[in-house]
Formats: structure tokens, C-alpha cells, sequence
């Protein structure tokens, strides 16, 4: 044997070992497993190092755009992976980590991730998945009838139905909206008479067929930027989305939208979708969908509801008011990686008709057969995995009261947090939580009262400093690495609706105690004396 | 204190459980994972159970549509799922389950995929996400490397800056296919002068300014169902993917190609973009790369090829000559959870022009704001997990020789396939494997011979009775669950073109031994003698 053919058979079969050998428990592999299994927060809070490393800094470690020609050991790689990438990854799941939709997930969640990466099912088909198929369906059914609650008929009749779908698992929100619109497009222009609908012959035929003279989405300005994206992917383009007002609380302005209704009607511009929002990501206030749901009636649109965030409230009996009228909306979009503490992947859209997917159905030779049940013939992905296993585990884990439980309590929390930066002298509290997320910002107190009799000059002069400011104790915060809040500009009533930058917070994750906002709050008290500017600036302004 | 206060404060102490208290190792699910930990293989074939369920059977089991009113115990929930749900699912990766590209996976994949989970990064922005941002731009520097083999000074510029980007992970290939076309569309209908682009004006518009009749997508008739949904999504409309004839090897016609855009500039049609495939669906050709590049450059349309199969070809380098010319092409699309070994939920597209992105540019005011580099302003999905990680771990454990030999290795063992199917009498091989895909069919020596000498419609009818036992063999071999072959319907030259069902099987998983494939075969000429209708009726019509 030659020396290139031993070091071939030597890779040869230390790849077969790759498939076929486990890790071994004392490998360093295996330990971190171990060490994450018997404790989980403990091991992120060992491992995810709160450095100042900008990003920068992190990307020297990351600039090789060579394959390696070297096989590494897995525990050489799992130590340079701790090292460069745990370390300075994002600790999503602490609890003074309140700054995004992200949270501490339950315990059960991962060795069942790990199953499902090990079963590795493909959710398009059957052939790759079988009793996925039907877990999935049933789960679309579940979240059908926390919307919708439809009698046990309506679901024995459509839930495994193989021309129906109560709606569609997808990666995440994003997807699930472009989903619903595409479902409400070809709805809206399909097949008559000659023309084969828009499916087939596309937009472009499709308005010269009906003689439209364009079409559009109205969703307030609160409205996620997803549907801009939806708009612009299909086809439709981003000017079609039309941005209504919204009033002091964050909710679309119900006159304003039906005014706008009747406009269009008038330029023979057809109302694709109104779109309802509950739940708006940087305020977290839900529109009133009952009312919309009138005029999506009157002027017969499309009715979508973006409830990727406030959808999970729908859980809680006590609140789920808050969304009433959403049982009338022709599609929902939640996110179960948000509020039902799934991991990252698992979005869904639902459809209050069954038969809503027949004008997005699609078909293949060697799958998605016509008749089959084939969960991919009604997607917008392909091959998907079996992430419904992880919603299918949690529902019945948790159950209604459970998930009801870790609602109320997040909404009682952000209740609790306004009431410390309402009693709190130098914070300035700017949206109230309806759900569990508000805004706020640092207001040293005299400036506060600067502000409350200042001119329209100076009131924009501080709130521009007072913007600064928010985005230095952020920045400075974020860095330190001890807790995170995120920040956003919002238009603001009291200030004539000036855009103001302020801190954004959502208080979904559990483990986040009365504590640690108290800390954080202190925290950027602190961190207000660092700047050397901005502070300053203002209490010159205030001496003035 | 009442005892509904006892009960909700239980259940508030169990669910705070549940969020801080990992599952014990002496547990249901700490064993279940034990066991997998342990041995994966083992685990899998314990507990997935090769059932003749019928799929009405099995949905038996998912009927209610309520969500639970009652939590269940973690132990309890476990051995549902085991016997309802996973001894129901599919053995993806066995080795005689060679009927799709679904394959066994590298033992550290499962516990890297558990990091992946309990780090719960969201790839949509820096701020959730930090290292995992830089790492994802890498990885998919590395792809865009293996296909466009820039220099250094290029990567060095382009790999990390916040305006630009190589390409995008996405869930799979239908999204990146989807991807690509977006950006081929804005590209192409972009700003000028007094129009806003298709971006933000949309399609109708669009081909207005342009002065279009309307725009085609050419892909040979091998092409990916997922470019007739992306054509839909877009707003072209199905009608637009033109599909061109295919030679006796599948392979895009290129004569006709050319004459095709011929027409259709003739028609004012102007071309969108020409699709290459490497590595069909069912037959795993690929298509002529270089001479279709030759045309999409005359006629200046964008050029996409779909290698979401056999773009890990190029990992060989025996083999990467067999997709020369993709190094021509403006957009590619890999999925790693194909032949790259990772598991579901890994797609990629990559783009030879990093600036290409600019036209599907977003942004808001929470996040991917102008300048920053977070990865949502340039990909069609939102939050998106951390899969880059375990694409990222898998090139530099398996390293590129690694994958070569994998890549190899399949390739060969479908020859040794093909050779056998050849060799034995009763089995006609319809397509020869260029990369790791052929497809079959069993046929009777004697019925071989009538065929051989049928007229038009003896031969019909032949090929109807054969397409009939090949589909009873496929069924029957798959409801037994020892193996599994998948089934489509293809277009065979010898046969004047007429479409015929025949068996295909992916030769990807390293783990299938040519016993295997002996027994796949033995397995499937003992299924033939058990159809009472069709086998009789085709010996009949030998004998008459």
C-alpha cells in the first residue's frame, strides 16, 4: 500500500467514525453537553463572556473565506468555538436581557430540539415525515381554534383534509406575512373567464383583467416592516403600502383608514389587505380589530392580523380580550418563538377558510402529488423540519393555564416596571404596556420641567439631545454587557408628534425579577453621569 | 389562603420549574437522551417502528383541535411522543432509505444543534445575535469562494461590509431560489429617472416604464417545482418559467435555448433570467453551465443556477469540472442539508456580485438601520436561527478533503448501482448516475424483449402496466419499512419521449453498503411476484 492510499483509508475511516461513533461523555464535546443539560443558564452564564469587543474587533476571527484543507478534531473545534464564538455570542435568555423577543426557554426544550434534529424529518412531504404530517396539522388546528374556535365539526371536516389547510408553518413571522398576502393576491385576482388567474399569468394580466388601477395594503404606521418587504417580493411594491396614522395610544385610527378605503375606491385602486396589528413590535399595543374588521367588510378586502407577537395572548383568558375581533380576520400571523417560548424557526399563519390555499396549491411529479397530503402543496418553503413537534410538546407541557400564567404575569411585570419609572423622578415613561412592552427614556427631572413649558424650538432642541443621551446610556449599556435594552424612535403626542428616541422593553422572559429592572433603571442612571456631552448640554440648557 | 390561590401558586412553582430546573438524567427524557447521546443509530431503530399504518390510521391520533386545559407531566408527554409520534416517523437516516436526500448525520451534529438551541440567537441583527453575525458572513464567504474562487483583496473587501453581502442562509433551497429571482427582478426593473423601481412601484408599473410585454424565466424542463412558486410569489405568474426540451440525458437543450430567447426578444418577452440545474431533482444531471452562461451573456439576462443538490459537488475536486461555467453564473443556491450533511433548515444562496443585494435593501427604525450589519437587511426572512454554526463546525471538522471523499464515495457506489440494475435481467436502468441519483424500474426479461420490438402502442401499453407495478413495488416496499426507493414520473428518450414511472434513489448517505443495495433489489423482485394484476397481465402479453 502506498503512503497516499493509507492516509486516505486513515480519512476514510475516521469519517465513517464521524457518522457511526457517538461522542464520547468525557470528550469536550460531550462535557458541554453535560454541562448544558444539568444547567442550562448556568453554562451561558459561564460561557457568554460580556466583553466590549466591538464587532469589529470579533470579525478578525472570522475573515478566512478558505474551506479548510485540515480536518480539525471536534474537541480542538469545540474549544475555538467556545472561545470565539459562545463567548461573544448574545446571552438572549438572561433576565436583565429585556430588550428583544427573545427569553429564557423551558428545560424540556432542548434534549426534544435534539430529537428533532435527530429524527430529521423533511415536514414537505410525507415520505420524510409521516406522523409529522398529521402532529403538524393538528398543531395549525390548535392555533385555528385559539383564534378562531370553530366547532369540533368545522375541524373534523378540514384539519387532515388534503386540499385544505388550516394554515402554514414557517420560519418565522416574516414569512408567515408574505404568506397571507400571497394567499390574499391570488385570491383576490383569480382565474375568470379567459384569464387564468394570477398564479399562472402573473400581475401584470391580472390588473389589466380586473382594470384596476393598482392595489394596496393599509396597515398603520406602526405596521412591521415585513410587509413592505411582502409588497415588494410580490410585486405589488412597497408604495402600495399605505401607512395610516395611528392615535396617542398606537392604534390605527379607524376614520382615517376608512377615509382612506373610500379614496382609493374613488381611484379605482383596489384595497388588497387592511392589516391589523396586535401587538406592535416597538409598543406592543394591539389596533382595534373589531372595527377594522367592519371596514375589511364594507370595502370586501382581505382582513390579515399580524399577531406575531400578541397572538400568544390569545393563551390568556384574562386578556385575550385585548384582541377581540380577531376571530374575524381572514389570515393570523403568531410567532411561537416569541411569547410561546419555542426556539428561533417557528412561525405560523392561519387561515379562517380552509380552502384559502387552493389558489397557492402546487404540485410535482415525485411529490406533492395531487390528492396526497403533503403539507408542502400549500407552503411557501420547501423542505422544512419538524419544528411543530417543539409547539405540538410545549402546548401539552405548559397547557392554556400555564401559558395564561406566564402572560399575565409578563403584562404585570411591564405594569409594575412603569409604575417604577412613573414613581422614579428623573425617567420619563412614553408608551403605557397593553401587552408586556413599553418605552421610556432618561429625563433628568429639571429638564422635565424645562420641557413641559418649552416653545415648539427648544422642545425639539432637548429632545434631540434627550435622543442623544438615550442612545449613549443604550450603546454604553449594551457594551457593558450586564443588561440590554433596545431602542427605537417613536412618534410621540405630547411632543406635536415629534419622532423621539426612546428605550424599548419586553418583558417576556420569566426569569426577569422586580430586581433586575430595578437594577437596570439604576444602571442607566449611572451610566447618564458617564456622558460627558449630552447631560451636560441639557442641565446648561435647564440654567439658561 | 383560598385554594385556588394554593393551586395558582403550584402551578406558578412548577412552571418557574420548568424555566430554571433541568430535566434529570434519571428522567424519561434525560435517558431518551442518553440514549441518543450514546448511540443515535440505536436509538433510531429501537424506537421508530417500520408500521403499516395507513396515514388515516395515524391521524387518528392528532384529531383534537383543543389545546390543553390540563399540563402534563414531562415522562408522560415523552412516551406519547415516542409511541404515537416518533415510532410513526420516518428512519431518514437509515442506510436502505435511499428514496431522498435525507441522509445520516455526523454524530457532533447533535449536540452542536443543542448549543445552537440553548444559545437561541436570532440572526436577523446584531444585537441577538453578535459573534454568530461575523461567523455567518464567513461561512458564507466560504461558499461563495468554493463557487467563485475570488482572490483574497476581494474577500477582504466584501465579507463584512455592512452595503454588501455574498449571499444569504435561508430556511432551503426554495427561499434561496425565491431570493434570487427577487433580486434578479429588482436588478433588472430598477430606478430610472422619474420611476421609483419595482421595488417600490411594483411589477405593473415596472414593465410600463420599461416598456416590456412581459418577462420569461427559461429552465429546462427538468427544473425545480420551487421555480414555478417563486415566478408565482413574484408576481410573473407560472406561465412566465418557459421550460426548454432536455436531451436523452437531461440536460438543458442549448439549441433551443438560444432560439427561445430568440423569439421571445422578437416578442418584446424580455428574458428575466436563464436557470441552470445541477443536479436534477429526480436524475441528478447538470445541466451544460458554461455554454448556458454563453447565452444569458448575449442576451444580458441574470443567470441562476440551482444547485441546491449538486452545488457540493464542488467540494470534489474529481468531480467540480462536471459544473464548470457556474463560476459564470450571477446568483447559485446550495443547500447545506443536502449533501453537506447538516441537518434540515440550511439553505444558501450566493451571489457573484456582493452589491447585487442593494435592490432588496431594508430597513427600519428598531433595527438594520442604514449602515449596521445586520444580516435582515438583505435576506427574504426575519428572525432566523443560528444554522450558519453548524455549517460553519461541519467544513472545519470534515474539512474539504473530507467532503471530497463523501462526494466520491456516493458517486461510485451509484455506478456499483447502476452496474448491478445492468447486470441483472430483470431490472432496465433509465438514467445513468452522473452525480449520486439514477433511476430504475424492474421489468421481466421477457417483457424487456417485447418491449424491444413493440410497436407504438404495444410499447404504450407496456410502459402503462410496467408504470403500474413500479408504482405497487414502491408502495408496498415502503409501507414494509425495511427500505425505501421514491418514485417519479420522467420523459425517456427510448421510449419516443413518453413519460414513464420509474424508481429513484440518492446514493448520499455514506452509512448504505452495496448490500444494501443488493437487498433493495432482492427486496423489490420478491414485491413484483406478490401484484396479482399487473405482473400477470404483462407475462400474458408476452405469451400472446
Amino acid at each position: 500500500m502506498t503512503a497516499s492510499k493509507r492516509t486516505a483509508q486513515a480519512t476514510n475511516e475516521s469519517l465513517h467514525r464521524i457518522f457511526t461513533i457517538a461522542e464520547a461523555p468525557d470528550s469536550t464535546l460531550g462535557r458541554i453537553e453535560q454541562e448544558m443539560s444539568h444547567n442550562l443558564a448556568g453554562f451561558l452564564n459561564n460561557h457568554i463572556v460580556a466583553s466590549k469587543n466591538a464587532l469589529t474587533d470579533i470579525e478578525q476571527d472570522f475573515i478566512c473565506p478558505r474551506i479548510p484543507e485540515q480536518p480539525e478534531f471536534v474537541s480542538d473545534h469545540m474549544h475555538h468555538l467556545l472561545d470565539k464564538l459562545v463567548a461573544q455570542s448574545v446571552h438572549t435568555a438572561s433576565p436583565s436581557f429585556i430588550g428583544h423577543m427573545t427569553s429564557a426557554l423551558p428545560s424540556f426544550i432542548l434534549p426534544l430540539s435534539k430529537l428533532m434534529v435527530g429524527l430529521n424529518q423533511n415536514l414537505v412531504k410525507v415520505e420524510t415525515s409521516k406522523a409529522f404530517t398529521p402532529l403538524e396539522r393538528q398543531v395549525l388546528g390548535m392555533m385555528h381554534n385559539l383564534v378562531y374556535q370553530e366547532g369540533g365539526d368545522f375541524y373534523q371536516a378540514w384539519m387532515h383534509s388534503a386540499q385544505h389547510s388550516l394554515g402554514a408553518f414557517c420560519s418565522g413571522g416574516t414569512v408567515a406575512n408574505i404568506t397571507a398576502l400571497w394567499v390574499a393576491r391570488n385570491k383576490l385576482l383569480k382565474a375568470q373567464g379567459n384569464f387564468n388567474g394570477i398564479s399562472r399569468s402573473g400581475l401584470f394580466s391580472a390588473l389589466q383583467h380586473y382594470g384596476y388601477q393598482g392595489l394596496a395594503i393599509l396597515v398603520s404606521e406602526r405596521g412591521h416592516y415585513s410587509l413592505k418587504k411582502s409588497a415588494d417580493i410580490l410585486g405589488l411594491g412597497q408604495d402600495s403600502v399605505i401607512a395610516i396614522e395611528t392615535d396617542e395610544n398606537n392604534k390605527i385610527n379607524c376614520q382615517q383608514l376608512a377615509k382612506k378605503c373610500q379614496q382609493l375606491a374613488a381611484q379605482n385602486i383596489k384595497v388588497l389587505a387592511i392589516v391589523g396589528v396586535a401587538g406592535t413590535t416597538e409598543t406592543g399595543n394591539v389596533d382595534p380589530l373589531d372595527e377594522m374588521a367592519d371596514i375589511a367588510e364594507k370595502y370586501q378586502c382581505h382582513f390579515h392580523v399580524d399577531a406575531a407577537w400578541g397572538g400568544a395572548t390569545l393563551l390568556s383568558n384574562k386578556h385575550r380580550g385585548l384582541l377581540a375581533g380577531i376571530e374575524r380576520a381572514d389570515s393570523v400571523t403568531i410567532d411561537a418563538h416569541k411569547q410561546m417560548y419555542v426556539p428561533m424557526g417557528a412561525g405560523v399563519v392561519l387561515f379562517k377558510d380552509p380552502a384559502s390555499v387552493a389558489d397557492i396549491e402546487h404540485h410535482a411529479e415525485y411529490i406533492l402529488r395531487q390528492g396526497s397530503k403533503d403539507l408542502g402543496s400549500h407552503t411557501l418553503e420547501g423542505s422544512r423540519p419538524g419544528m411543530a413537534m417543539l409547539v405540538y410538546a410545549s402546548l401539552h407541557i405548559i397547557s392554556r393555564p400555564g401559558y395564561e400564567m406566564l402572560i399575565n404575569q409578563a403584562i404585570e411585570k411591564a405594569e409594575y416596571f412603569a409604575d417604577i419609572i412613573n414613581q422614579h423622578e428623573d425617567f420619563e415613561l412614553i408608551t403605557e404596556p397593553e401587552l408586556c412592552l413599553l418605552t421610556y427614556r432618561y429625563v433628568p427631572k429639571s429638564v422635565q420641567t424645562l420641557l413641559a413649558h418649552a416653545g415648539d424650538e427648544q422642545q425639539a432642541e432637548l429632545n434631540m439631545l434627550l435622543g442623544k443621551l438615550t442612545k449613549f446610556i443604550q450603546k454604553r449599556q449594551r457594551e457593558d454587557g450586564r443588561s440590554f435594552v433596545s431602542r427605537t424612535r417613536i412618534k410621540v403626542g405630547r411632543y406635536n408628534d415629534e419622532k423621539v428616541i426612546v428605550f424599548r422593553v419586553v418583558l417576556a422572559n420569566p426569569l426577569t425579577t422586580k430586581q433586575n429592572l430595578r437594577d437596570i433603571l439604576a444602571e442607566q442612571c449611572l451610566l447618564a453621569q458617564e456622558s460627558e456631552n449630552f447631560l451636560p448640554q441639557l442641565l446648561a440648557a435647564v440654567k439658561a
